[in-house]
């Protein structure tokens, strides 16, 4: 996260790739930032995105806030909204996921989609947002002019590409108009003459075709700025709805503020870097109090200040779900009485004050009262991940 | 050459293969003669030509006879002029071949061709002909269609194919539009709903396509009928304008004739069977004879039989050009005299008659009178191929 000139500190922040990169030529067609210094006007920067009705996560704005980074220099977002292929759906009928929408579905997808990015981009200066849907220029072309498209790259480039080259040495068909998506993705940049293309890491092969299609139209060549993926809650995985591992940004700000209250250690400085124009280095040292901090700040840029910090009061009352400490049930011999349990994790003074309190009502498991000190727990799966609460202010997370 | 069955004789006369081809089956699908029984009305019968200036010889003539062969039991030819692609040339402007015409030019040449057809096909029955130029449907299909035609075929089924297997497995490049062209062939057949397909044995892949395009669409999968390579008069390679050993439609009578009148014992009955409508039963057992009959026959198709037959008369004035005996220089020892050469050659009763007929005026080499009988030549090749005549009757051919 080290910028190389602090002025550019906002281009190459969370940035994975710029291509192509070359920092000590001083031709704009090589070195993004002398592109940014010679042009007179103001960079057209792409993001395409597909209207097939995904609700927003964190994963998601990544690369819609490194745009609106570039409006905020002053530069001109394109916003492509690629109508034209979510119309016809998986020719194949195989796709579950590229199932065929009408014009009526994409666009109150495409809407959908543009409500939760509000937040992020730039709406409303004049000049600094450009929304256009694909369908306008390739439902325009006719046969002649896609041979020519096709006929500017080899069976054998297509076939080097990340994901076709596993498929096909698996034997696993490969349809041919696969093979037209990337040149209709690289048509797009010729149509709305690019300078940069923003996309996740594994954009580049298309990026990259868009820079051969508009060398081939008479154009300068767009650049690549590649972001990275965004791991999820767990530190683990790509976050994704399906796997849990998601802050939506639909979610209301209690929600959102209490996942991210709980970010792992492992991988705050990426969220911070990412998610937030914070500074590391005037971060608080406390990892706690760190992750409240990019918490109030993420939720901010959601549901605004007001509905952060109340999220945070909530969070906090709530009994500081996000500083709960984890007891290890690892040295506890199964089957196990609950009193033991709450006295080996430290919320009681001994097993005697840890019967007494459960017998008067004061312990919780995973929110619901527990009276019986003896209730008997067989194995440590039982519990895994439940939070164990005594009184007000002690919190144990029990964990295998 | 044998028929399966008389009635059907056209048919199968001078096919390679037919498909599909079950002989047993009552599935007008699966059997062209229960197609043709069963059909009510006449079947359309595709034949696709490039228009890009070809002089046409007698091996581009096999599909069409053929196709003739249809219009004479009662079906319709339909014939594909590929402006379409004529008019896009070569999308990456490698090829010399396949450079871009004009509309103008692809009218011209299309002219030309169909001229040349005429002997062959009938222009003139109502219902027989129809000529169609593929730009008609190519010049209306959008990127959408383009996708779905696209979509019926995989990476691996196009590469599997014939030439491009083998480019691939050299990593020669393939460039992408090149796999639209059997998809646009097979378009081809949709648009016209064809029930049979002609063409040479290297188009069973494209015929194929079509058959998987009509079924796509909802139609009868076309028949393909195969029809084989020519061979050229030196019975050897495959005729063609560039080797040599062609002879051209546009060639006047007594070239054709001159050319046929010698077509070599290996392949004169592919030549009987693939150019005539003759029965090879009913031709004279004289080889020399039979040369002859083929000779007038396809003189006759596209000259009409007075031309023939003059054409005939004027090879045999010429010394029965096609009966010329050969004598092989071999034996002859360089530098030689002319005097001994007539001689040598069986021309003269010895060099005394030799020298007297050559001063004389009585002797042609290749046709030019020579008055010098110490006229010297240096080595074999100064005579090869040429004809040495004596008086109107004697002739030798000198050979190496």
């Amino acid at each position: 996260m080290t910028s190389i000139n602090s002025t550019w500190n906002w281009l190459h922040r969370g940035v994975s790739e710029i291509f192509p990169d070359r920092p000590d030529s001083h031709d704009p067609d090589e070195n993004l930032q002398r592109r940014i210094e010679q042009s007179g006007q103001p960079l057209r920067v792409k993001l395409g995105i597909d209207p097939t009705g995904t609700d927003l996560h964190l994963g998601h704005s990544i690369a819609v806030r490194k745009l609106r980074a570039f409006q905020d220099a002053g530069h001109t977002a394109v916003l492509i909204i690629g109508d034209f292929t979510a119309q016809i759906g998986d020719p194949t009928g195989k796709s579950e996921v590229r199932r065929q929408l009408t014009g009526e579905q994409v666009k109150e997808n495409a809407q959908t989609y543009l409500d939760q990015l509000r937040p992020i981009l730039d709406f409303e200066t004049p000049g600094r947002l450009e929304i256009r849907y694909n369908s306008e220029w390739l439902s325009q072309l006719d046969l002649s002019e896609i041979l020519k498209l096709l006929a500017t790259m080899t069976v054998g480039q297509m076939l080097a590409k990340e994901g076709f080259a596993e498929r096909y040495s698996q034997e696993n068909p490969i349809y041919l108009h696969e093979f037209l998506y990337p040149l209709m993705q690289g048509y797009d940049s010729v149509a709305v003459k690019a300078d940069v293309e923003l996309g996740g890491t594994d954009q580049k092969f298309n990026i990259a075709v868009g820079r051969d299609l508009q060398r081939h139209f008479g154009l300068k060549p767009q650049f690549g700025l590649l972001v990275p993926i965004l791991l999820g809650t767990d530190g683990v995985q790509k976050m994704s709805k399906s796997l849990g591992n998601y802050v939506g940004v639909w979610e209301n700000a209690v929600t959102m503020y209490s996942k991210l209250e709980k970010t792992p250690d492992s991988i705050i400085q990426d969220y911070v870097e990412l998610l937030t124009n914070l500074s590391w280095d005037q971060l608080p040292d406390n990892p706690r109090e760190r992750q409240k901090v990019l918490a109030l700040d993420v939720v901010t840029q959601y549901k605004g200040q007001e509905a952060a910090l109340e999220a945070q009061k909530a969070a906090l009352s709530q009994g500081e779900a996000g500083t709960i400490p984890e007891f290890s049930l690892q040295n506890v011999e199964f089957p196990a009485k609950l009193f033991y349990i709450v006295s080996a994790a430290g919320l009681s003074k001994g097993s005697s004050e840890a019967r007494r309190l459960i017998q008067g009502g004061g312990v919780k498991l995973a929110g619901e009262k527990v009276s019986n000190p003896n209730l008997v727990f067989e194995q440590a799966e039982e519990m895994e991940g439940k939070v164990l609460q005594v009184g007000k202010n002690k919190f144990a997370r029990l964990m295998k």
